[in-house]
């Protein structure tokens, strides 16, 4: 497949920032405002930020939201949802194991000063029936994936239903990205979820002992 | 397959809980001590809880920890993973979609008086390759769990990457369990997210216009 657009191939990501205060508002207004949203389309309602466009705009844009209200001081933690391959809602807009596209992984996101944790999760979705089901390999993509956070050194260990990741937000959200894009490689409609946790006030710090 | 036990089958959630007050700390230790944690094993870290047991049991918790946060009348988010079908961390202990099964979906949770809004997702896990991979249709259980969601009254719309549910939190925590347990019945390894807001200071009440 020749390069579809991010709109074509329904690139984005759905998140939601909770910075732990009672003046939360301002918080998240000024992470909004204060983000460089060029090249993506951003939408908010009151569960959370619908943000669209291409992979590196998309977490660019993320990067500087939670950087940003994360350096405030407040204990901050955002929840992410990566998509790509599935235009449309409900159904699909494309045919379904038709042809995995990917894009180079170089994100180029540069270093917070922020050290960030995170629970992750990678999913390659398949589907039964289609003409490569037999060829594609969900389970390559998520063992790239994860040689891809060792060698960047974020990869802290397997937990149950998630992978914990350590390290810069940069780093963290650039692993987060980069796998989704090496799954994307192999299977056309991947998703990726992560919980990531800044300033926590938590003494038990569970990266540590890495 | 006879009814393998909720460790064998990999059952539990991993969830955060994000009271929006600087006073967020009690908030959280009160509301995991208020809940009846009675046939679940709950353990906790910098970034989130795992909770594992029968569905019924991790649902139940869920629901009495997210209610008793939100009942002090804070602005609340929740983010929710449920998984079932495959125990293990990297890989999977079990064959993979060499049986779907799943229990009855009754999962018994009393009304809360709570208003939420949630943004869930819902993803039936395929293997290129398996036995049944021909067969195991994702979408099935997909359209089983948005038409529960209708009949239950809490579906609101589809939107980008995920379904806009709106309703008592025990009618929400319902809807997203029983389209778990649905498309579990189809297909063996099934994970689900949600990211569920409460007592939010927003104008926008985007449920209201259904």
């Amino acid at each position: 497949m020749s390069a579809p657009s991010p709109t074509e191939y329904g690139v984005g990501a759905r998140f939601s920032l909770h910075p732990m205060t009672s003046g939360f508002v301002p918080v998240i207004l000024d992470a909004l405002a204060a983000a460089d949203a060029s090249g993506v389309d951003v939408s908010t309602d009151d569960v959370s930020t619908c943000v669209r466009g291409p992979e590196p705009a998309v977490l660019r844009f993320l990067c500087q939201v939670i950087g940003h209200a994360a350096g405030t001081g407040v204990h901050t933690v955002a929840h992410l949802l990566l998509s790509r391959g599935c235009p449309g809602e409900v159904t699909c807009e494309l045919p379904e194991g038709a042809d995995a596209w990917a894009p180079d992984v170089d994100l180029g996101l540069t270093s917070t000063g922020l050290r960030a944790g995170a629970h992750w999760s990678l999913y390659p979705l398949l589907d039964a029936g289609t003409a490569d089901a037999d060829t594609q390999d969900h389970m390559a993509g998520i063992y790239e994936a994860i040689d891809q956070a060792r060698s960047r050194g974020t990869f802290t260990r397997a937990e149950h239903y998630a992978t914990r990741l350590d390290g810069d937000l940069a780093a963290v959200l650039s692993t987060i990205g980069e796998g989704w894009l090496l799954a994307g490689r192999q299977v056309q409609h991947v998703v990726s979820h992560a919980t990531i946790s800044l300033n926590s006030p938590s003494t038990t710090d569970a990266g540590a002992d890495r």
